[in-house]
């Protein structure tokens, strides 16, 4: 997607050939500065420190970082160091895991003189493989906002909380794709964009990458959702989602219930996009799936940028006032109107998830 | 209600016999600061820069601006004259207007060389009569919570939203009053603040005063509300009201109905607060009720205090990216368990109303 009139994905090879790019998140949306990553070091340090983030993203970065390790040693003893290393930069991302795990087994079987250019192709087929996937997911969910404005004048309205946008992956985005396939086909898309607190990704990064690609949209907090469905002001929501089961519920970012239940009491659409891999085959129940609790100060204190361009860390709650901090929700599968995956559109249920997907499904 | 210990109302005769003492409430959370108001012009500032707010507070504060007007000039041009400057300082506030036609209608049948007395004594009556409409709020509503806690070992958790407490008015406040009557008699309650952006009044205000008198409560962000009802941590919500229509439709700050909508779905009684005065005789869908936008830079910016103690206004939102500003929305009846009023709690319907409120329905 675009930034200041450049095409760009969020991790890419720098001109030495070797280096891997990416775009520090951190400083988003008050500057955009790039980071050449050389070392393993450096790739363990972007995936802590929050250079980058989303699962997908974390897991590309992982495994071009295992490249990186190649360069400077090809031994098994280093592969499986380096594997181990990077998994604890944020031991709780799923992604994270599984492209080390990927790294690991597919470079095992292969002479350590090959190694550092198997690394790259592996890393650059996953990083090729997410986009792809991201891809689909907006050539499928497209049609469901092509429905739409083949019924409507004027802008069609859509909902987005969070950042499910091409940031969090390598390109496209999952909730985002959608709307930027609408977008680069002429459909007039207008995006409410939610804030999304505590974090803010919302007003942060997607309202910076749809205002960088010229998507039409407005940052709304994410209180507002509700009275603007009830006023006719938002033709469909579109979502992302951290973990779904097999049965259709999905784990979002904190507040997304919200938005469905009022969703579901105005008769508006409610979609959910992911990739297969979001998938937990081993669940029935969303409520199996444990919520992060995160630290208070998230809640307490807001940084930004302050008129004269510097950046600051304010406290916004009353002094002494603890902070509960839940960062993910559980929105029912009777919530969900489908489910858009990089194989097409399906109810939120098992049925629908096992026809799309029937090697998982066994 | 306390502040560092000692019993505060929120407007107050300064030891001078003349002066009005108000808590400046732009500096809350973070300062506690008092400013004595000695002509009409401080009390119109006041309002203005909203040292003072909550529609009640506001029109208590006029009617004292009125008094002190008339230690300068007792003449009823100067009566008329300023109660048509006071009303201007926020057009928008129905009690302002009420406060200053009452004050003038009931001067203007005293000579004028009583009328300092007459005006300090009717400002004082409505600042008490605005204190006990609310402490009864409290005695009807404690007996709800009263029944939870006949039912239930632990803590009541409470949600509530934005600052309809004791801050907002001349004392107790209106969705708070239950919450402080329930804990001066030793109920075991925790009250979840929502944060209510974009003015952060729950995270700032509810807090703060929730904190200074002793009663347990965390922050939490606005998206959090839902999640905490499905896993059982609400055992009620109390809110406040803008205005609510005499069929119970109720007009409140922005995201309350999510949360009522949110309650109704686990089973939650969703309650809400209100003096008579606040129903809206005249109209019956809640939906005819014209919703403030307001400048979308209060979503875009943050005010707060940094560490080392200095105040800062930080951008939150990507630069270019325009923000709406919806600042209220409507509850249909619906969705409202009961109304709890000075005269006794009942359904949000007409005949709810009508019943309890017999001189008005007619």
């Amino acid at each position: 997607m675009k930034i200041n009139g450049k095409a760009y994905r969020t991790i890419w090879m720098a001109d030495d050939g070797a280096s891997v790019t990416i775009i520090d998140q951190t400083k988003l949306p008050h500057l955009f500065e790039t980071v050449d990553m050389t070392t393993a070091q450096d790739a363990y340090r972007a995936i802590k420190d929050m250079l980058v983030r989303g699962a997908p993203l974390i897991g590309v970065t992982a495994a071009y970082g295992v490249a990186l390790a190649m360069r400077a040693d090809t031994s098994d003893a280093a592969l499986q160091k380096t594997c181990e290393y990077l998994n604890t930069a944020r031991p709780t991302a799923i992604n994270l895991r599984w492209a080390l795990d990927d790294m690991q087994a597919s470079l095992m079987g292969v002479p350590a003189s090959d190694r550092v250019d198997a690394a790259y192709t592996r890393a650059h087929k996953m990083a090729d493989d997410d986009a792809e996937a991201n891809r689909m997911i907006g050539v499928h969910g497209v049609e469901l906002i092509r429905n739409i404005a083949a019924k409507k004048d004027g802008p069609i309205n859509i909902l987005t909380h969070c950042n499910a946008g091409w940031l969090a992956t390598v390109d496209w985005g999952t909730a985002t794709s959608p709307i930027y396939h609408a977008f680069n086909e002429g459909i007039d898309v207008h995006v409410w964009v939610d804030e999304t607190r505590p974090r803010n990704q919302g007003g942060a990064l997607t309202a910076f990458e749809l205002g960088h690609h010229g998507v039409p949209h407005s940052v709304i907090v994410d209180n507002a959702g509700g009275h603007l469905m009830q006023h006719g002001l938002v033709d469909m929501c579109i979502v992302g989602t951290d973990r779904t089961t097999r049965t259709g519920d999905v784990c979002n970012k904190i507040g997304t219930y919200l938005k469905a239940v009022a969703a579901a009491d105005n008769d508006i659409p409610f979609y959910v996009t992911l990739p297969g891999s979001t998938v937990d085959w081993t669940l029935d129940d969303g409520f199996d799936i444990p919520i992060e609790e995160r630290d208070g100060e998230e809640v307490t204190h807001v940084w930004g940028e302050t008129d004269d361009g510097r950046y600051e860390r304010v406290r916004v709650v009353a002094k002494g006032s603890p902070a509960r901090n839940y960062a993910f929700d559980v929105t029912p599968a009777k919530y969900v109107t489908s489910l858009v995956t990089e194989r097409g559109v399906c109810d939120a249920s098992l049925e629908g998830l096992s026809a799309l997907y029937p090697e998982k499904a066994k």
